[in-house]
């Protein structure tokens, strides 16, 4: 652990943040910057308070663009966007939730059972908008540039493009609800999926009422967040050689 | 394929960015969101034209309190950064690179192999830093919130925070690069991970000479940018719902 790490001298746009430092030479604006920071520290997992007005076609473009260009491994680009609006469709989604979220709910002893049944976890009928965001490990040909030694890099260079339309869809005052309590066969089977394609995300997508102030989570008492200095190592997990 | 993202009318900071739209109540100003859609599309995978000088000790608690503050499953931040900066280590990680490298140049024949060969794919002793982004499987218990039906989330959650880690690395200026081409198990001796952490991602940090306008991938002609519109689907992967 860290220890300098452990104090938050570095908070984002407070009187510290460019010392006397002269301005790297590629570094953006302080304005440009911290509209990144905003959009990191400002993004919610959103499972409810969906308003139900759909999203503007040139808004959702300017979100599916900014995850396409996430960079992937070789350049493979190995995801797809599934659009769904449909009633049908997300009904059958919804169900394959309830199943998976009624089995995972008998995990927990109470109280924590109540607690984690009075969480709302996804909204797929109120959001006007679902994204499943899918991986095909065959894009890019049989011999993906850097992709030899760890061939999961198809899954991760998927999940940054996750990533970058969360922000962005942030950004535009849109809200992002990820639902991973779900059968991923029985969404394969749902949305026709063949066989070597994985669905790695579905989203719930639309304008909320409101974002809250911190994670959910969090704001429950659930889990708490960690100190930045437990979690930053140096040299090597052990530290032993550390300077 | 959905013909309308064909076009790229939604270019990030055109003319018709905002149209006669009414702003939504959670959007960003105008100026904070090119920030964000700025780090997207500026953001590259650098490999080399490392400047030797360090990373200030405030920017770099900067981007990694980004990294931090990604979403995860179950609010379980599994997520560790090991900072590598000593020599030795470096060097142990670069001749993983050369096997693993070579190995994989055997994959393709001439005149991909020359190719291939050229392209620097690594800055491991040049960047002034390497960051390795682990994922520890156990971190928040047992039943954690969301992750009872994909265990893969726990990785995935590790990406997006690494996908925010590259975001906030370009804003400040510096370039980050991905070092795929490595043996995960030789990775987790020299940096002596505990059996159940997996080395997740493996980055080279630093003050970059330059960013290229687009991936080097793309510039020397390996693969092409897919178009937006060939990669976004209507409500099953084969479309037959669409409206």
């Amino acid at each position: 652990m860290i220890e300098k790490y452990r104090h938050p001298f570095w908070i984002v746009g407070g009187g510290g943040m460019r010392n006397n430092r002269k301005k790297a030479r590629h570094e953006f604006s302080r304005g440009e910057k911290s509209g990144l920071y905003k959009a990191i520290l400002k993004r919610r997992d959103v499972r409810g308070q969906f308003e139900p007005h759909p999203i503007p076609d040139s808004i959702l473009a300017r979100i599916l663009n900014a995850a396409h260009h996430a960079g992937s491994v070789g350049f493979m680009q190995p995801w797809n966007f599934i659009l769904i609006k449909d009633e049908q469709v997300k009904r059958q989604v919804k169900a394959v939730f309830e199943k998976a979220n009624t089995t995972a709910a008998q995990v927990y002893e109470e109280p924590l059972r109540s607690k984690y049944l009075s969480m709302k976890l996804e909204g797929v009928l109120e959001a006007p908008l679902n994204i499943c965001v899918t991986c095909d490990p065959t894009r890019g040909g049989p011999h993906v540039l850097g992709r030899h030694t760890i061939p999961q890099t198809d899954i991760y260079s998927t999940c940054c493009a996750i990533q970058n339309l969360w922000l962005a869809a942030r950004v535009e005052g849109l809200g992002v609800g990820w639902v991973s309590i779900l059968s991923r066969e029985r969404l394969k089977e749902i949305l026709r999926l063949p066989p070597h394609v994985s669905p790695v995300a579905y989203l719930c997508i639309g304008y909320p009422e409101r974002f809250e102030p911190m994670p959910e989570l969090e704001k429950v008492g659930w889990l708490k967040r960690l100190p930045l200095g437990e979690i930053v190592l140096s040299e090597t997990w052990d530290e032993k050689d550390e300077a």
